[in-house]
């Protein structure tokens, strides 16, 4: 599909895509870019890669598609480096949790250039990060957001477009506001339930774990998800997810006085909505 | 190990206890109460069972142990009903997920009689409830608490224990009143918070349908939960309820605020503690 891919941060996304494009025989060559010596000396030795750059500029050099998969907030720092190296034609995505920044900052930047950028979010994280946890697997029948902004060519959209359908994904397009807004309820504020669950329960952590069900154990999951990472991603989404939270809020506090005001039957109503809502998207 | 076991309610758990009892051959004859007809039907012809009751005392009748597995506040009378039918030493327990109401109740009921009542409560639920989703493995290497009240002969907390330790669970011996307050952290409140998450959703099925990851399905799995079960059990514990509801707003007040005054040090500090939380659940 392609000549030559640049893969930007090894990763949990960016090694199992480097696996992923190589099972798929996607392109001739991958080149990696890496930011410190171990990352770049471990991503030579455990993954099947044709070169390793430290220098961001470098390893775009010569290729027809770059995928950046470094954290959220260091996205248009890169592209700034890279954007005058790019091959004529080049196709440029990332794979961040937040796209409103992100795009539409690259979208000035690539303006009356010669390759161009589209936003992408593969929905295949998992708590674990790095390498080490990386899988081909990763990306299948997963869903896959792809945030263009009007000007894109079509052309290119249809590229990416093929380019995760090849990898297994379900694509899904919208604009980057339209993401950022959807992902804040859908996916940004679950993780930070879980994580106020998990830091509510943080001093119990012996019973807990001598007592704690899978029902626990799954609740807080995602709470173990990188603190570095989720922090990027709620700073850039912050008046999305401080919307969400009030939404929360409100619901939480219905739930609280049926409990205090011995209304069980507004709370077996209150239990059913949420019961409704997990069957359907488990559909 | 008994000549005959009586099972009270043959729903998910009950029904899975008639399996795991015939897999391991802990009983020569298993008697089976249900209340509808038809779920005494679906017993009668999905159950290795040998007898189906729709009296309860007909159904302890010559039975060595007796275990209730029916919705914690239909327990105690049931108990009432059964307790004048007991043969001579024979030991009762039940499976509800509150301890503090059955056990004091109980205690009063059973003092000067012929038979024991000691609380169990085997962590083995799951999100799916009825005898269809029964399993025999359903209590393998999960968490049993027994919470026996002072005046319990020790040597029919030693039959209990062996009885769970035969199913494959791990026990663990507290009062109904301490398991009533730890249940209400890791269990009751993690079942409130994800039924919370999903009614705050609720409005959005359509969105989180297409594009929900693994992360949002995991955080809402317990939601799935009976809503009638969960009424039952959080009016029994209502209490301890209300406190650990008011720990979670105070950390949730604390993640809204270093959200809304970017503090994102504070934030990444905030999910830290609870990411360390997670993993140690998991060690």
């Amino acid at each position: 599909m392609f000549k030559q891919v640049t893969i930007i941060g090894p990763g949990l996304l960016g090694a199992s895509l480097v696996l992923a494009i190589r099972k798929k025989h996607l392109a001739e060559k991958i080149v990696v870019w890496a930011r410190s010596d171990k990352s770049a000396q471990d991503a030579l030795d455990q993954l099947p890669v044709d070169r390793v750059e430290k220098n961001p500029s470098a390893s775009v050099e010569g290729s027809n598609f770059v995928i950046l998969c470094t954290p959220v907030e260091t996205i248009n720092s890169i592209l700034s480096s890279i954007v005058g190296e790019l091959k004529q034609g080049c196709l440029v995505t990332d794979v961040g949790s937040v796209k409103g920044r992100v795009c539409g900052e690259a979208s000035d930047l690539f303006k009356n250039r010669n390759a161009c950028f589209i936003g992408s979010h593969p929905m295949a994280g998992s708590e674990k990060s790095g390498m080490a946890h990386a899988s081909e697997n990763l990306f299948l029948n997963r869903p896959c957001i792809i945030t263009p902004e009007d000007e894109e060519s079509s052309e290119q959209i249809k590229v990416l477009k093929l380019f995760w359908e090849k990898l297994g994904m379900q694509n899904i397009i919208m604009t980057p506001e339209i993401h950022d807004r959807q992902l804040s309820e859908i996916s940004h504020l679950p993780h930070l339930i879980s994580s106020t669950l998990a830091h509510s329960l943080s001093e119990k952590t012996d019973d807990a774990r001598s007592m704690c069900g899978q029902g626990l154990r799954d609740t807080v999951r995602i709470a173990g998800g990188s603190p570095e990472l989720w922090t990027g991603i709620i700073q850039q989404n912050q008046a999305n997810v401080l919307s969400s939270l009030e939404k929360f809020q409100t619901s939480m506090e219905k739930v609280r006085s049926y409990i205090s005001q011995n209304n069980f039957d507004g709370l077996r109503e209150f239990l059913e909505t949420g019961a409704n809502f997990q069957k359907e998207i488990n559909k």
